[in-house]
């Protein structure tokens, strides 16, 4: 079969031939690949825009990401620039709008490669946090870019405990005027993207000093370079933070202020004449680092107002994280996927048999344990973002009714989610980098810019380890709940992710045989068993502790590793059952229902093999259901083996997009990697060792002589 | 307390004065810090003889590493250039000798960051390949530098299996020649160090070919480049292989040979006339991807004489691979244990009790969970690295005497130790990275190109899996043995690493408290039980395939993800067991044996509860018993919590060694980033975007007025 004209787009002459490796594995299909692409674009009609969208961005050499592997961090950050300038070019001739669909696929072709990019979070975080004055006024300037805005949240010292930050804002009332300061070294702004080289407005998060009183974390808005010429106003320290991991192409700045005057204006104040209902205390969050912000006026006398803790503000930063999830995270999964299993049946090595040619290497029982759970989770959290998207959609409508109850649930699943989907796909990234070999750490492949760019998503919007414990609080709650009304049905005010807490629990798994474990409501049972019992396990220790004498933060320090224990428990249950709920909906596309089922059951059985312990330590699994289970697994691991290559092209990323010589769609892997190597700067400029160190080390024998 | 004089080099202002929080680790101390490192290094002497080389190193400008991080390839492949020079330079001047200590210590102190390393790896491996002539015109022109030489093996599209290597010599008997010649694009090689813009010659692996007939593989000394200018040779084509994920200073390269002649004389031919009694058949080895070469000669008139395959020269490459482990693997994950350790007590984060300061990192249970695991395995590392060295010493000796006995094991060993050590060393180090957040991305911070280094280690000198695999087969064919002769006291023959697959098996671990899993005998014997029982259960595995019809070889490649389970949990014992043995012998030691126990049982406990379903799975462990070894282990991270910079300091890396903003010995974390960060190019270079788009977009809206 030929390959579809979307998708020949490298110009390479090796593509008008597809490699015969490659094209065996696409020969037969088990079921419609441009059906299930459709299903993952949420309809044909947004896979003919996607494809449409990525036709005209990859018909434009200004967003060219293919010499991104020989930049340095200047020459990335100003090829992220031009992008930034061009699609709004772009956008503004095609009538894009700002948070269209076409935006969205455009940013998903650059893979986000774009610059200003916290121009954007500014934004939104203004429209959440701003009167509706101070939106009137800024939202224009930031749209059509007359100023370029930042968010400056976190210092050189302080991270994720917002009232540790130190930055003061200090009302005067003399000239009406915040003066905004950064009292030690530590206070330094650092890690904003777009404030290193590009934005002339930060939003600062400081203390508020307000008549002689410290009144908590609020948001100002201060100019930090000149419109006219850019250079850094007066008091204004301002820089890039220097070489990271990844990012290049991302300014990421520090800034330090000394005692710069902002007006009264310029504190952002939403809620000041209204909303006072949407309060909420902080303890529905779920624990001290949870989000929220104090709302509150200053009046122009230094009097302080303070209008509550608007936690319901929160709910479109959840968006932004789940949006961050199924735009950034689970695309950078998918593509080292796409690009590792299709090296794998070019890759040939050593032989099955001695009288066999060399094997394609995804053939061998050790490459498909490396590969196919991670296509699995890629399959897995994509259908749980989008389930996650639409109950946020509810609990939205829900809010705007003043229901508050599915708050805490909102929250203790978003965390949850970007605390899993993060490390999962970060491993998974590397496994899929270390299965490629040596190919893998070259950064033409492609991977390791994969791998380095997931691995800062383990920190970036909340580091995991506390995320992970915001959810064990909420457990912890939910179960105590459980246990303080045992006569009252409780399983009603339960948030329906923990229901399995009330529910009747069974003490022994009924599987007597390996295809028992393919059966969903089997493992889903299971999986809810064991994250039931370990935090009851956790609730325990922590009671135990405190009966010993130990205060309760103590004892909760004490028990954090159980506690981190329980959440991941708690964190796969919701992921597999996600996942065998999407599938009962795909009951109309048998074909595509069976093939997802395989990694379904899959991505559970995995996950029971690699925690077999806490399935075995009250004997809910016996030693010989664990080996049945063991015996499901390699048995996926062999039918998943035939339909790999089409369940990596229903991603349907394009070769630009994923930028990979080892990933192309026709499989000319060599020729590729020979190719984009002749253009490495270390072979086009002169070698420049030679005359100074190489030509004096060969020739100083002959002195010797 | 002072800081030593040989650690305080950075000559920054702040390094007079130690920071307070961590000058408060190092008041109390419970054993004697400068002793420990001393036992490290294998004698005080050795301390001071490797302080006064640091000190030397470190007094040479043209060895500083403190700008690596802002360079580019190319800067960073000069640099390292030039650090080779002057090192000679050195060592000429002070009478360092090739294999002495000096050298080491110098190499340690630069992190391996020096070009022409492979230069030495051709060294050794000419010593060991060929004849005495060969050796005596070679080795001179290498060692003085008339050539620069590397050794090119793998392919494009061929590693770890060395018969599927390409590259064809054909001999001509006309000329006494043989002709170089890279077939197709995948017959390229590709990786080899130094060979990209540096090496003169080339140690070419090539698949002989006399008289029509294919010969297998042979080693060929090949000109590549131009001696009077550098250029490359008529026939080839040479470069290097573009970015990687690290490794910038290296020169890793292509070579396409077309019909390349070189003399008869360069085909390396040990053995030629002697020591056909090395010979050990491929068997002994373990498998299919065992090392081994054939050994032959070529007549002039073409006739090949094959000598054997003499498998005792391997020895040279084992030792070459313990070395690499104990010189470059191991160091690298000291020193991110060692910053990721010092910022822990620097930073502070949220309170652990609402009254409280904002505690230091390093007292949250998750914080300690982290890194102490990663601290306990660099010790246990060292220790069993050390210990190997020595058995192969003393399996040389045997083998001088004509004794081949210890050769599976030693293989076996050194096998299963890289893919071990290298795994993880690379997640360890990971860890460490996670663990200091949003710093630990940044390059200033050391850590990611620790980790990106250790990643390069899971795949060179043979991927981990393959190695993992050849340690299977051992264990498969040790257990076949003992079930073989059950009258017949086999464990007299078996290797003492698998030692326990003849002794007597307790069914159940005899634990009642915690208490008990702080006994080196009790976990040891668990490590032993769980390996056993694995081993056992892949071979079982394997035979219920064979005898269901499936052929041997797939009935193996059915049984590796079983196979690989067994050959980890099999390491993992033989560093428990290494670790309580090297404590054994500090018995005069008493304050550092205790000290050194406790990461001991760290490591040995931290394993079975990660692994908790293997220990569980037979009911040698109860649930009960898990949740001991639970308790025993979250007391331990407390034990450990006071020691813990000083088992960092202990591995006494200099601070320009570890090139750290985080990990300096002072504490002075925030003030090194900051001023680290002022010198990035990002901030001394003019904004190359700022005309081009930044001033145009800012200004586009005036237009549109």
């Amino acid at each position: 079969m030929g390959s579809p004209v979307h998708r020949v787009s490298l110009g390479d002459t090796w593509s008008r031939q597809m490699h015969p490796d490659m094209e065996s594995e696409r020969y037969m299909q088990s079921f419609d690949v441009e059906r299930l692409t459709n299903i993952l674009d949420g309809g044909a009609q947004n896979t003919a825009l996607r494809r449409k969208v990525e036709s005209i961005i990859h018909s434009y050499p200004e967003f060219s990401r293919k010499d991104n592997y020989f930049m340095t961090q200047n020459e990335r950050y100003k090829a992220a620039m031009r992008r930034a300038f061009h699609i709004r070019l772009i956008a503004q001739r095609l009538g894009w709008l700002e948070d269209g669909r076409e935006l969205g696929y455009a940013y998903r072709a650059l893979s986000g490669d774009v610059a200003l990019n916290i121009h954007r979070v500014f934004l939104k975080a203004l429209r959440s946090l701003g009167s509706e004055e101070q939106i009137a006024k800024w939202d224009p300037l930031c749209k059509n870019i007359q100023i370029i805005a930042t968010y400056a949240q976190t210092e050189l010292g302080h991270g994720t405990y917002l009232q540790g930050l130190e930055t003061e804002a200090t009302y005067d009332a003399a000239t009406q005027e915040f003066v905004i300061h950064s009292p030690t070294l530590t206070a330094t702004k650092w890690w904003p993207g777009d404030l290193g080289r590009s934005a002339t407005h930060a939003l600062v998060q400081a203390q508020l000093v307000c008549s002689g009183a410290r009144r908590g974390m609020h948001a100002f808005i201060v100019p930090i370079r000149s419109l006219r010429d850019h250079t850094p106003l007066p008091g204004i320290i301002v820089g890039d933070i220097g070489p990271k991991m990844d990012f290049d192409q991302m300014d990421n700045g520090f800034l330090r202020l000394n005692h710069v005057r902002v007006p009264r204006e310029n504190m952002l104040s939403r809620f000041a004449q209204k909303c006072s209902s949407h309060r909420l205390t902080e303890q529905s969050w779920g624990g001290a680092a949870a989000p929220g912000e104090d709302r509150a006026e200053v009046l122009p006398d230094g009097t302080y107002i303070k209008l509550g803790t608007a936690q319901s503000n929160y709910l479109p930063m959840v968006v932004v994280r789940v949006e961050l999830l199924l735009g950034e995270v689970l695309p950078t999964l998918q593509k080292a996927c796409v690009i590792a299993t299709r090296y794998s049946v070019i890759r040939r090595q050593s032989q099955l048999r001695p009288s066999d040619p060399e094997a394609k290497v995804l053939d061998y029982q050790t490459q498909q344990q490396k590969l196919f759970p991670q296509l699995a989770i890629s399959y897995a959290f994509h259908f749980l973002a989008v389930s996650l998207l639409e109950f946020f959609q509810h609990a939205y409508t829900a809010i705007l009714n003043r229901d508050f109850s599915l708050l805490p649930e909102l929250h203790a699943l978003s965390t949850g989610m970007k605390a899993m989907m993060s490390e999962f796909c970060t491993q998974g990234a590397e496994m899929c980098r270390r299965a490629c070999g040596g190919h893998g750490y070259s950064k033409l492949s492609g991977l390791p810019s994969l791998v380095t760019k997931l691995s800062a998503s383990c920190t970036y919007e909340g580091e995991n380890t506390v995320l992970y414990l915001q959810v064990a609080r909420f457990l912890v709650k939910s179960y105590l709940q459980t246990q303080m009304s045992p006569g009252s049905t409780p399983q009603r005010s339960l948030p329906p992710s923990v229901g399995y807490l009330a529910t009747p629990d069974l003490a022994r798994c009924p599987a007597q045989r390996a295809a028992d474990f393919l059966c969903p409501e089997l493992y889903t049972t299971a999986w809810a068993h064991v994250a039931a019992r370990l935090i009851k396990d956790s609730v325990h220790h922590l009671q135990t502790l405190t009966q010993s004498g130990a205060d309760q933060h103590e004892a909760w320090n004490q028990t954090t590793v159980i506690h981190l224990q329980a959440a991941k428990a708690h964190c796969y249950y919701v992921t597999v059952k996600g996942f065998t709920e999407a599938l009962e909906k795909l009951e109309n596309e048998s074909a595509i229902q069976q093939v997802l089922k395989r990694l379904c059951d899959l991505h559970a059985i995995h996950g029971i093999l690699t925690n077999s312990g806490d399935f075995l330590h009250d004997a809910f699994l016996s030693g010989a259901q664990v080996d049945m289970a063991r015996t499901a697994y390699l048995d996926l691991l062999r039918l998943i083996r035939k339909d790999a290559i089409l369940l990596t092209d229903a991603f349907d990323f394009t070769d630009e997009c994923l930028n990979s010589a080892l990933g192309c769609y026709d499989g000319n892997v060599y020729e590729r990697l020979f190719q984009w190597a002749q253009k490495s700067p270390t072979n086009t400029q002169e070698n420049p060792a030679y005359e100074e160190y190489i030509r004096p080390l060969l020739q100083s024998w002959r002195s010797k002589l």
